[in-house]
């Protein structure tokens, strides 16, 4: 069982550091080992090679049997040529190299982080539990032509029917286990791609017959999220709107500190939902969680490993409602424990 | 002086209806008449003339000094092909044809509404007070190639260095006029129409000093909407994400019965933020308050009529104030008043 661990830039090297402390301690508990080998990406390839996504890092990636990703990015490599950018060229082309199709993100509201949420508790309701079900393959990320001169700039947003076949069923897979709820997101009034996007979940919701289907405009949903989150189970929709959703989603509980993040292809990654934030990187304050909880994520879906999953995550809620908060989430950040200590906590509830 | 009212579709008969009673009074006290010529458009033009906008209204529009549009679009003409439908058709043709460049939102939390919005009190924190300056001529709208088959739908998304000085230009006056902030949302990390769009602002932006930049990329802006709502003042953004942003902002005051809008082109076009809203069309429990605020905006930049404006505005908070609420920001929805007891009562007030 082999792991590509890719820290990345800002945050990421600190968070990663706390997650591999919590798979030591499930190494430990099972006996099984996990071989951990360390590239890098983004702005740290950047300023060791020369490039954000290094032959090396390739190398280590397609012989992993999966990857776990802290994060890329940070305005000292703003002014780079978009394909050198840690983001476009690193992040993105990994993206594409090991075809990431889907990117799945669960978002829950924890009943004793309540106050934490920005939500008033009535809208929140019985509780905020869905799953952005993002495509990660296409759409304007991807589409060609693109092009940037003096004069002017421009991408195309596409899909085809095959990928929007392929991260609907995704999406129907996951609701199936779920409250069966799939609500697909576009702009079927207005773009072309979305109009083919529309007809083609319709297509596959015939698939899925226990599913409920319905569809709403992404405006919409951007407006909904906010006034009424718990109709929501599965939200599946495209590249350039899940980037918007999940994060809006992601303010839901809080903080998106608390979000880990799956994505699946040739190989799984694992990263979490937020950025590398490098305004708080090294000083030992960012939260953890989201990187481990993406390692549980890991667990489950590349190693099989469901029970060790189910026990990170209940230790992470353990000492959540034990009252321990990272700064993000603390009400009062005199008594905020440290990322570092975040990590040890987890671990000793394992 | 010349309107243009476009009923439209779904709720925009019924609210409109209620906005011409308060142009009414303000006829009456100021001695200044409108001349008001009523045209079809949308699911409304379809049914009638076969097409969304037909010759008639177009005529009607260029003859006009304004557009007072209610909304347009429903389930029924959803399955007509694209450019014969109410949006593509009938909204985004007349835009066009109006060169409407700037779609202007004000939003904001009413204290006496508190309750009605979603947010808890501490994050709204000062208040929410701000303006979504949204392009409207360009972008993935109206990009050109754009297609769609058995296979494959796309479009083009694109921004050229004019219009996003115009837009840029827009919003920096804007800005003047208020807190001195300008919000740029884009995808530049990402997307070669951004980069581009992020360059020309940042030149634009030199011709305004007095006036405080910052770019943010459009999932953290999702974000912050919620997270931090009270940090933005004028948000400036493209076409495809002003239509997201703007939404999920008018989900902040709880209801978007409250939002109205401004388009400025060749001619101002002045509409509700909101849409037709099919499911409560007919009922006379619409929020007309929207459409309203429109007609004030309408006075302001279409007529100079400051005071008027004002004076309509206070009529609309001081109802609010006074307890009474559409089913929409109803505490109790048996209390509630409906479409034309709302018209009336602003009336009065007035
Ligand atoms: C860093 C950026 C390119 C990336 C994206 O837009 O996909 C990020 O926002 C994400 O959501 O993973
Ligand atoms: C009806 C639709 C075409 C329109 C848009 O997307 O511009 C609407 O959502 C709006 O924001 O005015």
């Amino acid at each position: 069982m082999k792991i590509a661990v890719l820290p990345g830039d800002g945050i990421g090297p600190e968070v990663v550091r706390e997650a591999l402390k919590v798979l030591e301690v499930v190494e430990k508990k099972t006996g099984k080992t996990f071989e951990k080998v360390f590239g890098h990406i983004g702005g740290d390839a950047i300023d060791k090679f020369g490039e954000p996504l290094p032959e090396e890092t390739k190398k280590i990636c397609l012989e992993a049997d999966a990857i776990f990703l802290g994060s890329v990015g940070g305005p000292k490599w703003d002014d780079l040529p978009p394909e050198k950018r840690p983001e476009i060229g690193g992040l993105l082309a990994l993206r594409k190299m090991l075809n990431l199709y889907a990117n799945i993100r669960p978002i829950k509201v924890y009943r004793s982080l309540v106050h934490v949420s920005p939500l008033k508790e009535k809208v929140i309701g019985s509780g905020v539990d869905l799953v952005t079900v993002r495509e990660l393959s296409y759409g304007v990320y991807y589409g060609q032509p693109r092009g940037l001169d003096e004069e002017k700039g421009f991408d195309t947003m596409i899909y085809d029917r095959k990928t929007v076949e392929r991260i609907a069923r995704t999406a129907f897979e996951i609701a199936k286990n779920r409250r069966k709820k799939v609500t697909s997101v576009d702009k079927a009034n207005v773009l072309y791609s979305s109009m083919l996007w529309r007809k083609v979940v319709n297509e596959v919701a015939r698939e899925y017959p226990d599913v409920e289907l319905t569809h709403m405009y992404v405006d919409n949903a951007a407006m909904q999220l906010i006034l009424k989150p718990s109709q929501f189970d599965v939200i599946l929709t495209t590249n350039m709107f899940g980037d918007i959703l999940s994060d809006e989603s992601a303010a839901l509980p809080g903080s998106l500190g608390l979000l880990p993040s799956a994505s699946f292809g040739d190989k799984n990654l694992y990263e979490p939902a937020g950025g590398s934030a490098p305004d708080i990187a090294g000083k030992n304050i960012a939260n953890p969680i989201a990187q481990i909880l993406s390692l549980a994520m890991m667990l489950e879906h590349s190693f099989g490993m469901v029970e060790e999953a189910r026990k990170i995550e209940r230790a992470v809620e353990l000492v959540i409602e034990e009252g321990y908060r990272t700064r993000d989430i603390a009400e009062d950040p005199e008594k905020a424990v440290s990322t570092s200590q975040m990590g040890d906590l987890i671990c000793k509830k394992l």
